[in-house]
């Protein structure tokens, strides 16, 4: 049985009040962790209808992993987990926005930035620059 | 001939200074819109190698169709285009943060908002609530 129903078609889709996520082909949604605190947008991860399921039921993050195929709680090896202050959805329903306190080390990057988007491209070149 | 290069190993790929977009069996990366100003988050959307390439060339934002396959001039018609301020690249490159400012009605979304985030997913339900 689906975890989510689908919409009935595009009203329902953008501006109902029935969440009905649209998985792609591959059964996942686009996840974007934005920090509830600062703004600064940490990371993108992808979530199946499990994750996303186990993300609203729990309050943490939680992601499906596309290289070893798993549901992956956010921080539950590395200490940074997320928890969730706010959850969006965009008008068609197929990506979230989390608004997330990070825990652990107040990260989420593996490198060891707090975001992993620590490098801007200048003139063709990346340059490290944390938010 | 590629567009861009490839990084040689995972050091390259996180700390090198070298743009090596990671694109996905599709051809794509994500892209996420969040403005410049105001920090909010805008929109998600898809960069192949030529939108990512007339985006970083032109300054304005530039994505992928996936429905009509084609590179798309984001605000071509609707009028929001979407000056770029800063643009950033994640750990393993395989998506991008760009920081803009909206032309147009100051927005991005077909549906009217100014950002397609604006429902809040409460008790699995969703509510409009602009951020």
């Amino acid at each position: 049985m689906p975890l989510f129903p689908t919409a009935l078609d595009d009203a329902a889709l953008e501006r109902g009040t029935v969440l009905a996520p649209r998985f792609g082909a591959d059964g996942l949604i686009a996840a974007i962790l934005q920090h509830a605190e600062t703004n600064e947008v940490l990371m993108i991860g992808w979530m199946n209808d499990e994750a996303l399921r186990a993300t609203l039921d729990t309050g943490y993050v939680h992601f499906f992993s596309r290289k070893r195929r798993e549901l992956w709680k956010k921080g539950e090896t590395s200490g940074q987990l997320q928890a969730v202050r706010e959850i969006r959805v965009d008008c068609d329903q197929d990506a979230v926005l989390a608004k997330v306190i990070p825990g652990g080390d107040g990260g989420v990057c593996h490198v060891g930035f707090r975001s992993c988007f620590y490098r801007v491209i200048e003139d063709g070149a990346l340059a490290e620059r944390p938010q």
